[in-house]
C-alpha cells in the first residue's frame, strides 16, 4: 500500500492547533540559539545591556481581499508588526517591509497600499528602515504579499505567561471585526462593522505597568490567544458570557456563517491579565482610548479556558479547527 | 482616450534600472525616518551608543526552481540575510524567517528546505530568533515563499560608497554560478556548475578592515552592484577584460541564452573596493577562503563602469535591463 504523501493544508494556516503542529514541526530543525529568548511569544528577546532588550518579530500578511472597510493589506502589516511589539513592552523603533507583487499588479493600488503604510508610520512614529521587492510571473502569486519585520527596545518585557490565579482579564475593546468586516466583502452582505486595525502603542504606553500578560488576538482570535495565555501560565481561565467582547452584529455573522466567533480576529485590539488591584485603574484608562474596553473574565486555578454561562455553567473555550476562513491576515 | 493604468511588470524585480525606479517611487511615500540612517545599503543602520551600531535587513525570495544544483530556497534565503548583514560589518545576531505556502505543498520538501536552514545556521552561528508561517489556497502562491530578516551589530559600517581614486577592486570569488545553476536546471543542460551560495562571515572577519566599499552581487549581478558602488561614491570604475571573475562555462552559458553575463547573480560573493596599499594583504587572507578571490579592476575619477578590453579600448557597463531571468533569488 502506498503510504499518503503528508502536505500543508489550508488548515495549518489558521493560527489554530493546526498551525501550532507546523509550527513545532519547523521549529524543531533548529537548533542555535545565541543569547536569544524565545518566549514562545510574538518575538524574540536579546538582552543588550544598557541600551534595553531588543525585540525582534516579523510576519507574513497574505490578507484576501487586499482593501477592506477600515483599512487594506499595507495598513494591518504595519499594525500586525507594531502591535507585535507593542504588546510585549517594546517601543517600536523600525519596520522593514518586504513586498512580493504580482506581474500586473496596478500601480495605483501598490501606491494606495504605500499610503497606508505611511499612514500607520506617522501615526505611530514608526519608520520604514529598509526593504526589499519581488516581483513573480502572472498566476504565481495572488495579487501581492506583504511581509513585515520589526524591532523594538523594552527595559521589562511583558511575557504572555505572567497570569495568576485571582488576576482579572481585560479586553481593550469588542473584538474579531477585522474578520467581520473581510467577510463582508468576501460574501458581499452589507455590515456597518469596519476592520478594527489600529496601532496600539498608546494604549499600551498608557497601561503597560498593569500588564501581567497581553496578546494581540489576530490569527485564530480570542480563543487561541487566551488558550495560549492560559497554557502559559498554567492557569484556568473563565470568560464570562454576559462579557463577552463582540457586538450583536459579530455574534450574528458568526452564526450565519457558522463559524465559532471566538476564532474571529482583530488587528489592533488586545487582551490582558491585570491583577485585581489594578483592574479598574487599567480599564479607566482604556476606556479613554476605546470606551468598549472591559473586563472579560478571570483567572484561577486549573487549566484550561471556560466559558461561564448565564445560568452558571461552564462550558470549554477550544482552540479553532478546520480550514476556518482563510487569509484573514 | 483611455489612459493605459500602469502596473508593475517583471522587470521591475529584475535588479536593474527598473527596479530602482519602483524602490523609489515607494520609498517616496515614507516620511518618518527616525534616529535611522539609510546608507542606501541593504541595511539600515541605528546607533545604540555602547552596544554599537544596530543593522536591519529584510529579503523576500521567490527562487524558481526551489531546488538546485549547490543549495535550495532555505540556504539562499540565510546566505542571503547574513550576507546583507556581514557585508556592512554587522555580526549577524539573529534571523527572523516568514513563510508563505501553497496549500497541498509536500511536508517532506518543507523539511527539507528547513534543514537546509538549519545547517546553515549551524554554520554561521546565526539562529533563527523567530518567524511566521502563512498557508495560501492552491494556486494562489507558486510553492513556496522564505522572507529572511536579519538584525546585526557593527562597531564600524562597511558603507557602500568609500570607494576612491586608486583604490583596486576586489571580488571574493569567480561570480555569477547562482544563476548558472538555476538556469541549468530551468534549461534542462548540463553543467557541473553549482550556486555559489555560502555565507560570508568568515571572509568578511578576516579582511572587514581592510574594506572601504563592499557588496554582495546578488540581484542585477556584478553589473548592477559595480555600477551602484561607483555612483555612490562618484568614482569611475574600470573593470578589466582579462580579470573577468567568471569561468569559461559562465561567459558559455550567458551568450547561449543571450543574457549579459554581468547580470548574473551569485549569492556568496562579495566585491569590494580596497586601497592600494591594503590590496594584496586582503587578497592573500581571502585566496585561502576562495583561490579564485582576485583583483578585477581600479577606481578612477569621473563616473560610469567600464570594461577595459585587451586591445586597451573602453567600453561601458549598463544597467540590467529587460526581463532577464525573473526569480533567481
Amino acid at each position: 500500500m502506498e503510504k499518503k504523501e503528508e502536505t500543508i493544508e489550508l488548515e495549518a494556516g489558521s493560527g489554530g492547533e493546526k498551525s501550532s503542529e507546523l509550527i513545532e514541526k519547523i521549529r524543531n530543525n533548529f537548533s542555535v540559539r545565541g543569547q536569544w529568548r524565545n518566549t514562545g511569544d510574538d518575538g524574540a528577546v536579546l538582552d543588550l545591556g544598557e541600551s534595553g532588550k531588543l525585540v525582534f518579530t516579523t510576519d507574513a500578511f497574505i490578507v484576501d481581499p487586499i482593501f477592506f472597510p477600515g483599512g487594506d493589506i499595507g495598513k494591518i502589516a504595519m499594525c500586525g508588526t507594531i502591535n507585535d511589539l507593542t504588546v510585549m513592552g517594546a517601543r517600536p523603533l523600525g519596520i522593514a517591509l518586504s513586498l512580493v507583487i504580482e506581474e500586473g499588479f496596478p500601480e495605483s493600488d501598490l501606491m494606495k497600499i504605500m499610503k497606508s503604510v505611511e499612514t500607520m508610520s506617522r501615526k505611530s512614529g514608526v519608520p520604514v528602515v529598509t526593504g526589499d521587492t519581488k516581483v513573480m510571473e502572472k498566476g504565481k502569486i495572488d495579487k501581492i504579499e506583504i511581509t513585515t519585520s520589526g524591532v523594538g527596545l523594552a527595559d521589562k518585557i511583558i511575557e504572555n505567561n505572567g497570569a495568576e490565579p485571582g488576576d482579572l482579564i481585560i479586553s481593550s475593546g469588542d473584538l474579531g471585526e477585522h474578520t467581520v468586516a473581510l467577510l463582508g466583502v468576501r460574501f458581499n452582505y452589507k455590515t456597518k462593522i469596519k476592520s478594527d486595525s489600529q496601532t496600539l502603542h498608546q494604549e499600551i504606553a498608557a497601561v503597560g505597568k498593569y500588564l501581567k500578560a497581553a496578546k494581540d488576538p489576530t490569527r485564530g482570535g480570542l480563543a487561541a490567544n487566551i488558550i495560549e495565555m492560559a497554557e502559559k501560565a498554567k492557569v484556568k481561565i473563565i470568560l464570562e458570557d454576559k462579557l463577552l467582547p463582540y457586538k450583536k452584529e459579530t455574534h450574528a455573522i458568526a452564526e450565519l456563517l457558522g463559524i465559532d466567533v471566538f476564532s474571529f480576529a482583530s488587528e489592533g485590539r488586545f487582551i490582558a491579565a491585570v491583577s485585581p488591584k489594578n483592574a479598574q485603574k487599567a480599564l479607566k484608562i482604556l476606556k479613554k482610548f476605546n470606551k468598549e474596553a472591559k473586563i472579560i473574565g478571570r483567572v484561577g486555578k486549573g487549566k484550561g479556558v471556560y466559558l461561564k454561562t448565564k445560568v452558571g455553567t461552564e462550558r470549554p473555550i477550544e482552540s479553532p479547527r478546520g480550514k476556518l476562513v482563510p487569509r484573514i491576515c
